[in-house]
């Protein structure tokens, strides 16, 4: 009978396509409710078309265009001047879930995963049965054009109709969604996504037809960033399982070839040294064991494998290279928060680079305090894409939290908080978000560490400035004191004196005045402040940025 | 130039197979540290054990086994009496990931992705090279042994070695993996797993043979509980991508037989009226149209399709059928929380079922105060299985936030909180989590409202034993005040009267005994005390009641 039950429950077992899987659990992907929806799908186009113009060097202009068509029911459409898509990858790319050229790349780049755009296309038709249209040319004059679907059981693309149409001269991608969805211009909007992608890219033209009318996002610098370049992966953060697999697949012929030119950072040092501690040696003269380099990689066992693994963590390697990443710099991050937030105060820093798993990341953040900054808020960013979802489990959120703002004179807590932004921007060639709808970054301590790091570097300079702030303040209301009290001293002292009243009065303001500057409680300029401050605090500056450090103590 | 650009990046584009991207995702699948880890594997196989020997209908015996073999590497075995795995699917439900037979059903499950238990072995292999050695038996005298791991790039099992051994009569699954783990004993770990399992599978016998010596769960109840039936799919639950395809797939020869065989709680005259308001009609007697009930399925178009969906939104269906689901019942969520806690008060509560997008589910919760209970705990579980991680983004959590306790009388403020363990299970067909490592609830509206209407219930019953309590303290307190000055009372009046000064002390003794019971402030009965409670508030109970719950109002 259990024989029985065990072929039934067999005959019940299927596979499940990755299309399936991520079509019945699509809030994975963030298709939790169609205002989100409609992020989404802007979202992974507009991060595509980013990508693909970085990569071949071309300024970008993207195009995005929102219409309602029935209640719920919007065409959505992200166009960019890319380099195009050849004909015979639009189906995969928009069609098959898993399928990309970023999965396996060790570089910097906003897509990272081969999901995005193929599960915008799922949604699409999910919910309103419509295929999904797409536009490329790659300059040749040719236009192709593609109305598909994802066929959901097998995962690959359903093809509805195909054409190529010659004689316009352009390139890019333009793609064209029917989805449910709900048009939004809060927070957590497409607004507030472009507006955000406009500070973190600011080489990029952005314009955006929404269903309010037409938004447009200049383009602030007419030069590209650096280009972040492929690096190899790290030994430090390749493991077992990994090496195996690359041992089994390459085509060096020997350990010290494959150590030196499959992995960053392995000279022949390093490699001789893994060698000797993995135990893959050979007898030397004099029977002494030394490190055998020319061993064979597909002779490597499992255990030897594992030898190696070991070996590597107590093998000092440089750190991997970091042309990979491409950070947007202090300059560029203060200019973008002057310019969207028109803050009274504004400092930034850009961490050294540093590693997780074997992976190079970096930290960068400002902060934006007072001015047309009214209240508390927080910008994150991962590879120049802005995060607007999941704040509470994300590791910039902890981060923040767990900075000890009231040791920078700045007020922190839930009933209070000083209208400050904080920016945060984590640049990585592998972000490890906490799900595949890419809205959180996972809690690495490592991670976690460098951003507060970065946080208490700026708060440093907030603390200066607001230190500064105050004792102005308190400077102009002494002044003022001095001044409202001048009338009556002077009468007191020309009744005792004889002298004018009126030039006694006078007297005692060129006083005032000569001491404290030609300032008045009523137009205090910022600048001058600036300036007071920057003079007061100048010698004790050194002293002090370090007893304020509440890290530097531990 | 372009044109070489598009096509350099077409070379590059490429199918990521679903075991790679876990991989490198581990963290998605609950992968995230060592601690954990240990957790998952033990945890999939545990659920899955449970499961085959729920369907079944035997009475489920657990063995689970870690033994620490080098530092951080770790032997980890689950074992089970169920009905065993016939030997040709034993390879692919441990070696390929998306597989298995519960991802189609519509019956409350353990598990429900066909992810768990070979990501258990893709962790194993990833970590210390080593592959999973499964044994199993269907009870025919056969036990097959399979040494397999899974073959990363084709997300296929990879078979090591294989052999079948005659002789040995059972039944069951044996797993074997070994990790790269750490063992702990704390809130998060597997022994706190095994424990909450046994409160919610109290007919499960559970042996834990830990690195600390074995911990023991006892069989507490000898029956399994009532079988959870599939069920078809729900029409107010279907997408219209989910729609097209199940049109294009049926057998049925017209709508009619397709609506009412394939889905559930769909009569004739619901078939009808769908058929009608989404246009599917024919000239009746007169022109008049009428429902088109013999239309053929495949004839559907999209558009047709579409007004379905939209005609089903307005037609009243009855609500699944819910003999899918499993809940505990409160006599042993009481039981459980007894047994485990030994509290002083208990109270619990098992909703009537609901459905979230066409899905049924139950929630059922329980509340232990007082007595062993020290601090404020809670414990969350989705189909009998225990969530021990990610609480501050579950769906549960945020219930229990947003519940205004101090109505109740219960102290949940950050500063002070009640001894009090707050219990929810959450069942359904489909539960949807947060992420693939299944470890919290997402925050579905309707979810959070029957969570919370769960928690008020048994709040409201907690209030009503409190404010007793409150009273019986004080009726102790009077007492003893009386007992205190009943000598000098008596002194007086004897002085005045002249009786026997013990007489009369007997008789005030005697007096206040007689009105306020046999007890002491030294020795309160709870039973007792709970007696006057009950008596105290039946004549106000149903009026209290109402004006109690916060959510009445509304």
């Amino acid at each position: 009978m259990l024989m029985g039950i065990a072929e039934e429950m067999a005959s019940r077992q299927r596979a499940i396509s990755v299309s399936e899987f991520f079509e019945k659990n699509r809030h994975l992907l963030g298709y939790d409710n169609k205002a989100k929806a409609m992020l989404m799908i802007v979202k992974e186009g507009v991060d595509n078309s980013l990508d693909a113009a970085e990569e071949a060097c071309i300024l970008p202009d993207i195009m995005v265009a929102v219409k309602e068509e029935a209640p719920e029911k919007f065409r959505i459409t992200v166009g960019d001047n890319g380099p195009g898509i050849v004909e015979d990858q639009i189906p995969m790319i928009f069609g098959r879930l898993l399928y990309g050229s970023k999965f396996h790349r060790l570089k910097q780049q906003r897509g990272q995963q081969g999901l995005g755009i193929s599960c915008a296309v799922l949604y699409s038709q999910l919910t309103t049965g419509m295929p999904t249209l797409i536009s490329s040319s790659t300059g040749d004059g040719k236009t192709n054009r593609f109305s598909l679907k994802v066929d959901v059981a097998k995962n690959r693309p359903l093809i509805i109709e195909k054409s190529t149409e010659d004689g316009r001269v352009w390139h890019g991608v333009e793609a064209t969604f029917v989805a449910e969805c709900a048009y939004r211009e809060n927070k957590q909007s497409v607004l507030e996504y472009l507006r955000q992608t406009a500070i973190s890219n600011p080489f990029a033209e952005i314009v955006f037809d929404s269903p309010a009318g037409r938004f447009e996002f200049k383009r602030g610098v007419s030069r590209m960033p650096p280009q972040p370049k492929e690096i190899l992966p790290h030994l430090h953060g390749v493991e077992l399982g990994v090496l195996s697999r690359m041992l089994a697949a390459t085509d060096a012929k020997t350990m010290l070839s494959f150590l030196m030119d499959e992995f960053s950072r392995v000279g022949k040092q390093s490699a001789y040294e893994i060698l000797t501690k993995a135990g893959i040696t050979k007898a030397g003269p004099g029977g002494k064991p030394e490190p055998d380099a020319r061993f064979r990689p597909q002779r490597v066992t499992d255990e030897m494998a594992a030898r190696i693994i070991e070996a590597v963590k107590s093998v000092k390697l440089i750190r991997p290279p970091l042309e990979c990443l491409s950070p947007l710099g202090t300059e560029l991050i203060e200019s973008g928060l002057r310019k969207e937030l028109a803050p009274e105060f504004v400092a930034s820093v850009s961490r050294p680079p540093e590693t997780y798993r074997g992976w190079p990341f970096q930290v960068e953040a400002g902060l934006a305090f007072g001015g047309s900054v009214k209240e508390f808020g927080l910008i994150r960013f991962a590879n120049r894409v802005p995060l607007l979802y999941q704040q509470g489990i994300c590791a910039i959120s902890k981060s923040v939290d767990e900075t000890d703002w009231r040791r920078y004179g700045v007020q922190m807590n839930k009933e209070v908080k000083d209208p400050l932004v904080v920016f945060v921007h984590l640049c990585s060639v592998w972000v490890p978000f906490t799900s595949e709808s890419k809205e959180a970054i996972a809690n690495y301590d490592i991670i976690i560490r460098e951003i507060k790091l970065a946080l208490q570097e700026c708060a440093r300079k907030l603390s200066l400035w607001l230190s500064g702030q105050r004792k102005s303040a308190m400077l102009v209301k002494r002044k003022s004191l001095f001044e409202r009290y001048a009338g009556e001293t002077a009468h007191a002292l020309s009744t005792i004196t004889g002298s004018s009243k009126d030039d006694i009065k006078k007297k005692i303001i060129d006083l005032v005045t000569h001491k404290w500057g030609e300032i008045s409680a009523e137009e205090v300029s910022m600048d001058e402040m600036d300036k007071m401050d920057k003079i007061d605090k100048a010698e004790r500056h050194g002293r002090e940025d370090e007893a304020e450090d509440p890290e530097s103590g531990e």
